[in-house]
């Protein structure tokens, strides 16, 4: 009886040749030892150890706790290297070697891949920014007049990003109601989530020195899904005039496959028409390429799918997010990464928060244990996502998942 | 002729024993080797050299390129270090074997002293924001409803913490004046400065433990100086609703020295009276210790003092900041750093900032190269502080100075 190889994929696939997203894993046996991974259906192959037994160039740069050494080599070596890997999973004289390199999903840990230089946190989907606006002004406009200007972003805590799968203590802090005489603290009453998609910079850049919108792919190695976990108690007492911080900071939870953009070729997409004309160094009509990426995403809480967040309706793209956050001649840092903002479509079930897919808590949602409005302590969020890939094969992303625990007050 | 030893210091020196500020420095003959410096009046002793001289147990902590492991060695440590250094530079019997190990501070380049992990930046000055209230919202209460409940704060991009003496080239980016009917691109023309103190953390906290007020000293290493360069006119535009981003990521200048909290001893004093009862973690009216540094600041445009902004009026104290910034489980890296937000006293010549001593260019200030409302070309911009010490003897805080290139673009 021969077992089927772990190479000989169904059609179809999500996680084919066509995909090898990147990542870092340890087994079982040897807990210690951090190694670059690229996964390969239900699979991981050892990327070092298959760069040696293959004898390849790009040893040094796989065979490595992360991923930092090969995010830090530049594009046309993502290139290579890529090209190196989809041969090792692909070219029938390789099996010997590369199979014993592989290990089950289930049978490995999987870390944060990269080390986070600094995190930038975008707010770049006009559906969901209009939703914000419309829920805590709804007198005013529900964007404020910069927003068709520029891609409103801010700092948020590089070391608090955690891989999927760690569990998230509800944070404590202060809160008030309008009617309160004065703040109480407490466990977040109004524990969130927010889908995104997270950037990842491989390319560093010299400071003061922008990064114009077509250098997008020198500099960006990757994207991911990332939860944007938000406490919107702490945060609305919290942000005027200086902006969401612990509200925010206590986690952000990110995949920990990392899809490398050349997988995603075929999703690109144009991004919605833009209303206002540009200034120059964020007017994208003239690209070569469209900017935005078409990832087909869904959240699920407790396993029922309560959204479908459409990330081409994004009216931001990440090429002029890049742009903008670089062009007062702030550098660029391997490891750097950025996210979206939350992605929310047009239609209430394509609304990537829970404060608008109830509303602000008026309307809750009715899963198999009972009404949310905000999370609950012991509720699992899972967001995956898909893209169009070469020849109407779909592109899997990794997903990022996270539990919620009680706080520890 | 017998030369004097850099070891005898004039009575008072404010680098003297008393303090030892750390550095890292480079010689003309090694520019690749960085390495541990330990400040002793006008010389640097290269501290580990000096503990493989003397055959210290800490030689592994000293013989460093950057201050990582000996903030991540933790408070007991730290004193033992600086209990030994004050011996070497001290004792008489070590001299020999320590002065051919001290480099004229004029022959050596500084560096920044560690690597910077979360930047984190407060707004901790009743005076100026009061003063930003007033200018910004002239009809309106000038503090926020939440600015005495606790300390704001956001995080801003700490790849772009610079050390003194780096250009600050003038950023470009978006502004819109009331009555631009839309934003204009262009280097700023409200180039701005932030009179600031930095704080450095070593010891490392977990994700989901809050640090409380009592333990600030176990966390935090050592201040410094600081000038969070500020874009005014692309700050204005841009930080409704999320907070400052591009008007602050292009460069925040700090000092290459890292005076050690143990240096301060007689420079605590309490904070000023506090108007509201604060809630248990953020109440510091029963701590040991008063929670305020008595640091006596100076800020000089091409060598004019325009202002002395006086540390000790600070309304929230640094441990107030460590508190509140991981009340929410955030946990804190070797590396982190805070800085307390622009440093305004009472009196019109104890602002920190040209927003305010020029409020908001309406009253310029006179220099010997003539009028300045904001920041010009070639403008030199550089701080200084002081604080008491031990008998009467000054401690001398590590000055941060910055100098504005013209725009690239």
């Amino acid at each position: 009886m021969s077992e089927q190889s772990p190479l000989e994929l169904a059609d179809g696939d999500p996680f084919g040749p066509h995909n090898l997203p990147y990542g870092v894993f340890t087994t079982a046996d040897e807990p210690e030892r951090r190694r670059l991974g690229v996964r390969i259906g239900n699979h991981v192959l050892d990327a070092g150890a298959a760069a040696r037994a293959l004898g390849s160039p790009y040893a040094g740069l796989l065979d490595q706790p992360h991923l930092g050494p090969l995010l830090a080599a530049g594009r046309s070596t993502w290139r290579d290297v890529r090209r190196a890997l989809t041969a090792w999973v692909t070219v029938p004289a390789h099996r010997t070697a590369v199979e014993p390199l592989l290990h089950r999903l289930g049978d490995v840990t999987l870390h944060l891949p990269y080390e986070v230089a600094d995190y930038v946190d975008f707010y770049a989907s006009e559906h969901h920014a209009t939703n914000v606006g419309r829920i805590f002004r709804p007198d005013g406009e529900p964007l404020t007049p910069n927003w068709k200007h520029l891609p409103i972003g801010y700092h948020g805590r590089a070391g608090t990003l955690v891989v999927s799968g760690t569990d998230v203590v509800r944070p404590s802090g202060q809160r008030k109601a309008p009617s309160d005489p004065a703040p109480v603290f407490g466990p977040s009453v109004k524990l969130d989530i927010e889908a995104e998609v997270g950037f990842l910079v491989g390319t560093p850049s010299e400071l003061g020195s922008p990064v114009p919108l077509e250098r997008f792919e020198d500099h960006v190695f990757g994207l991911f899904l990332l939860n944007d976990w938000s406490a919107r108690d702490l945060q609305a007492w919290e942000y005027v005039p200086l902006g969401p911080f612990l509200g925010k900071s206590f986690a952000t939870s990110v995949s920990p496959w990392v899809t490398p953009l050349e997988a995603l070729e075929d999703a690109r997409t144009a991004p919605p028409a833009r209303d206002v004309p540009l200034l120059p160094y964020l007017d994208d009509s003239a690209e070569e390429r469209p900017g935005g990426f078409d990832l087909h995403m869904a959240v699920a809480i407790n396993g029922t799918v309560v959204a479908e967040p459409p990330f081409a309706s994004m009216y931001w793209t990440a090429a002029q997010q890049l742009a903008h956050m670089t062009v007062n001649g702030a550098s660029l840092r391997t490891g750097d990464v950025y996210a979206s903002g939350t992605v929310s479509g047009p239609e209430k079930d394509q609304r990537g928060s829970l404060l608008e897919l109830t509303w602000n808590g008026r309307d809750a949602l009715e899963l198999a244990e009972g009404k949310r409005t905000f999370l609950e302590d012991g509720d699992v969020v899972t967001m995956t996502a898909w893209a169009p890939g070469p020849d109407g094969v779909r592109v899997g992303l990794g997903e990022v998942t996270g539990r919620i625990v009680p706080s520890a007050r």
